[in-house]
């Protein structure tokens, strides 16, 4: 990753060192926003996440992939929970930020590149919508594959989404639609982090609802067994490595 | 204007009817930022105005022309206070914007279009850094002398805008430098704003500072005879008309 490249690290470093900062999420059909949550949300102690990923925290067991550790609040939570546990980001910035904080073993590593020399893993996270750097349906099979392939018997999977039809914004719907009729999933996009000159390269990112996230699931080797939601479009599910 | 590049007044009026609206700033040079105010200040009532426009809003005397009045809150302002007051703007959703809060003369009208159907005028507000509408040397002239062509005599321009050489960012020093050596003045921006699926077309926006401002003015028939600042990069530039 060229720096220029590390937008989502400098965002995060730049929230650490001046605080204020918001997330601008571009879309590669011209549509932006910023994010509803943010950098204050990937600072957040454990008490102020959102409900279901608190809830679904208590289902972590043993050695955990932090997939996505950002600025470390999942790695820095478990560790004090007494887990043994690997962060992995893609960001050479944030990796900074988490280490920083206090996160014991944060790897710059994107996660298509997670393999034995990793050991393997009783718990992998995806929190903050995570689940989304499956991006689509070819690499999510491949991925969620490439998880069992290190996962010891019994692992799970805590894949935060965000059900995108939970919507009625009518731009939102327009954007469902487009996908399908070109072969998309309604929730598949191709999105970038811009902050300042920096700018990340365009990445696939997935919201699934959990009829999606169960048929991917089960198409690489894992079964959707629960669902952990509070009547928001947020919500993790639960994957459990078939034998 | 396409609807679709009426991303300012989409702001507003998203803002006025859902809250929570960042302004989003994209400069040619690819540089992404949320603007530092935005829409609250855009709706602000007159005692949460910055003081440096509280301060000279003492100065508006007569017939007023608020130019790029957006969400209208010095046009509501000064009408509060007795004035006649004509808003214009060049999105006609902000100008809606402004006259569901009752406004009671806005007028979609880009500022390069003023000429003496809109009658004389004795005072001219560019609030908001607006004095930025100038775009850049050339236009600064033309510009200021057509305001001149319908300004009463004794008549004043109250023009807001920001130091660009307040700064230490590195980011903004190195595009002074750029714009120097391409022969442009250093805190000429090219700019749009984004909203959602909207996109302004790009525009010329100039940060100047007060020596500048001055030079501007001179060179077209007005003098600055008074800086309003308060330790801000933000300042109002008072300036007169020559006779």
């Amino acid at each position: 990753m060229k720096q220029s490249e590390d937008a989502f690290g400098r965002l995060v470093l730049d929230h650490l060192e001046h605080g204020g900062q918001v997330e601008i999420v571009e879309r590669d059909d011209g549509f932006i926003a910023v994010s509803r949550l943010g950098p204050p949300a990937y600072f957040a102690p454990f008490r102020q996440w959102p409900r279901h990923e608190r809830t679904a925290m208590r289902l972590a067991r043993g050695r955990v992939l932090d997939i996505g550790c950002g600025a470390g609040r999942v790695a820095l939570h478990l560790e004090d929970r007494g887990h043994e546990v690997v962060g992995i980001d893609v960001s050479p910035l944030a990796v900074r930020v988490a280490r920083k904080r206090g996160a014991r073993d944060v790897r710059v590593l994107p996660v298509t590149k997670v393999d034995r020399s990793l050991g393997r893993f009783d718990t992998f996270v995806m929190y903050g919508s995570n689940f989304g750097l499956v991006g689509g349906r070819r690499r999510a099979a491949w991925l969620l594959r490439r998880l069992g392939a290190i996962a010891n018997d019994g692992a799970t999977i805590l894949a935060g989404s965000t059900n995108p039809y939970i919507t009625d914004n009518p731009e939102h719907l327009a954007f469902h639609r487009l996908n399908r009729e070109r072969g998309r999933m309604a929730g598949q996009l191709r999105i970038r982090i811009r902050h300042g000159a920096y700018a990340t390269p365009w990445f696939d990112y997935l919201l699934a609802s959990p009829e999606e996230m169960g048929e991917l699931a089960a198409s690489a080797g894992w079964e959707l067994t629960r669902v952990v939601e509070h009547g928001e479009p947020f919500y993790v599910g639960v994957l459990e490595r078939l034998v």
